[in-house]
């Protein structure tokens, strides 16, 4: 299959018409006009390289406004713990398609998942057409090397899914735990994603009970690794960002969430110039409640310029970086970008949208400006999953998920 | 006119119907089911009051992304203040339709705005069907009394326009000018918008100048007043939080800008613990850059549960409150919810729209979730202003204010 986009303004701000072969974007401006089995007319389009949502717990958008405004071991324990405890296969299935339509419907083509019941979550993102990485959820207690091998390779068997194993935090593992499963996902060659430093009070436990920071902990027992995304890394201290930088171990940013539990402000311009590689994501929309990256990104750099006291703090460019080509390289994809040979994992943004006019500058627009119904048609993987801002299967899974939450709070 | 809303879902959970009689909220399920000469089956739909927009520079949309990541100083004399010196009439009123365009689809019906041109900033807002309190913005240069009392005259002669005197901030004005202003607002009975304590800069030159803080400054020379609408307020201070309650001075709050501005973080929690009148503002498009004020309302949740290293600060049903009916009290108006008697000025919301599903609590998903596509029909005055998301005039304004916005940045 081919698609032909002609017309697009690129984030160079310069028109141009893009050729789509299989997966991968084939030509920019190609010479010869070959027309796709697809053509689009991108007039009064602008194109944007698919947004990465880089933490993610997807089916919790079930419980999205459940329980807001508590603190967070109330939150948990009283109100998250005993309805997930409910959760069955289905509803992690039909949660996760829900939380598909919110991301592709904001311009998100690839997330990084952790969440109950990996398969369903497999066959949510095979269903959807998006791209994901779905870890296999584990604990002390639940981890067993075994099963965690069968489900890296069950996993293996879906369409655009990355296995990865999902130890959960240091709170909730053990050092036997976490050095098995270094040891299996290189092994596997797979990517872990965890927790760290989310909140002070995990960098305090972490000192009573080892005498050592977070990272530290991690750096001793030999876990760092380039294939470990850790997620939050609110309370980083400089010598725990050089570990994180010298083990080439990824950072996903979470500004959403930190600030909605009260957990704090990452310091993310640290962490850049560490030169660690940086993403951003929103968290599962318990605790955001929202999957939209454009306020993830806007808010990343806000917090920023507002923690340096600093307006030129993370700039429109870079925040946008953080959210596309970054992403691509922590996944070690050849993605994020619009550019040949890349995946072709894309957006068209309708530039009549009111958050687009005036257009100044289309990644200013994009950062600050845009909202989740400026994007019109996104493709991923080669294929159009969402036209002019229809997803075919949407209201069907909209009812069904609005059924399972109503069910799943219900005594 | 009358109309007829049925099968509404209300912000208190339960489905009822409103009759709109004339600009007013005449029943809420009224025995006689006297059907309106508009029926709406609001099935499916939620209805709540339109959020109040309390700090804007409307027309500076024209502005948007043209120049961002800027320090403040650089940002206003080499970026915005050339490009304002070459606006003319036309571009105000333009530029002021476009921001009701963003503004109506994001469920807000009334506005309090200061710029130049004011007559064009009311003419926009007559054009609208939105309500707005217009202010004529003056500086300690530019202040005539004579002038001001006819500006006044003439803004009252708007439908929805509540006149206000926009003496800008203590650093462009005088004692004087600050007296005159208050003496000239108590005589016309009008009111008046300012900026108060937005950066820390503001805060130390006053020290310096008066060798009090500005809002002790204002205290003295008897400026302060229940008529006065102050903007950002983020330097305060427990005395001059004590100074505003005591004269009964309002606070608008505009988190969003001053994270992008890096002013700082108002201190909105002891603000309204103070007994001040507290409520929420985008400010201009240029400084933010969005009019989306459940942005802004989420964010200033967000914020003081960060900044309180509390996850239960600011809950989801008092943030709304900020930006409906204290607003409403700050200006005076019967309206800011679905009551009898009020002002229907309210939206009806999709719920089907993803981000109301699944719909565990209707407050804390419009506070913590809604984007602006969610709002279906928005009802200003009595009157139908858009419906199933289309405003008339929209397509129209936005090619005029895209080429204005051209104009004005090419050299």
């Amino acid at each position: 299959m081919t698609i032909f986009i002609e017309n697009a303004l690129m984030p160079s701000g310069k028109k141009a018409s893009i050729l789509i072969e299989g997966n991968k974007i084939e030509a920019i401006n190609p010479k010869e006009k070959d027309k796709g089995d697809v053509v689009i007319d991108a007039k009064g389009k602008a194109v944007m390289p698919g947004l990465f949502n880089m933490h993610t717990h997807a089916a919790m958008i079930l419980l999205k406004g459940y329980a807001d405004d508590y603190e967070l071991h109330e939150w948990l324990t009283n109100h998250i713990f005993p309805v997930e405890a409910k959760l069955r296969s289905r509803d992690v299935y039909y949660g996760t398609l829900l939380a598909c339509i919110e991301m592709i419907h904001s311009g998100t083509t690839c997330f990084n998942d952790m969440y109950f019941f990996e398969e369903e979550i497999a066959r949510a993102v095979e269903k959807s057409g998006m791209r994901a990485v779905v870890s296999k959820a584990l604990s002390a207690q639940s981890y067993k090397r075994a099963e965690a091998k069968k489900a890296m390779k069950k996993l293996s068997g879906f369409e655009r899914v990355i296995p990865a194993l999902g130890p959960h935090a240091i709170y909730t593992t053990d050092e036997e735990t976490l050095c098995d499963v270094k040891e299996l996902a290189s092994e596997l060659n797979v990517l872990i994603h965890f927790h760290l430093s989310e909140t002070k009070k995990e960098v305090e436990d972490c000192l009573k009970e080892h005498g050592k920071r977070p990272a530290e902990y991690l750096a001793d027992i030999g876990f760092l690794d380039s294939k470990l995304i850790n997620a939050h890394c609110v309370w980083l201290n400089r010598k725990e960002m050089k570990l994180l930088a010298r083990s080439d171990a990824k950072v996903v940013s979470c500004p959403t969430s930190n600030l909605k539990l009260a957990s704090g402000i990452a310091p993310l311009k640290e962490i850049i110039k560490a030169g660690i590689t940086t993403t951003l994501g929103t968290d599962g929309s318990a605790s955001n409640n929202s999957l939209n990256m454009f306020e993830t990104i806007k808010l990343a750099s806000l917090l920023q310029k507002y923690k340096h006291f600093d307006a030129t703090a993370l700039p429109a460019k870079q925040a946008f970086e953080l959210a596309t080509i970054n992403a691509a390289k922590a996944l070690n994809l050849k993605a994020g970008a619009i550019k040949e040979g890349f995946l072709a994992d894309l957006c068209l943004i309708n530039l009549k949208h009111i958050t687009m006019v005036p257009n100044h500058n289309l990644i200013s627009n994009i950062v600050f400006s845009a909202e989740p119904a400026c994007i019109d048609t996104v493709i991923c993987d080669g294929k159009i999953i969402m036209e002019n801002r229809v997803i075919e299967w949407e209201e069907d899974v909209k009812e069904k998920a609005q059924r399972i939450a109503e069910e799943l709070v219900s005594a």
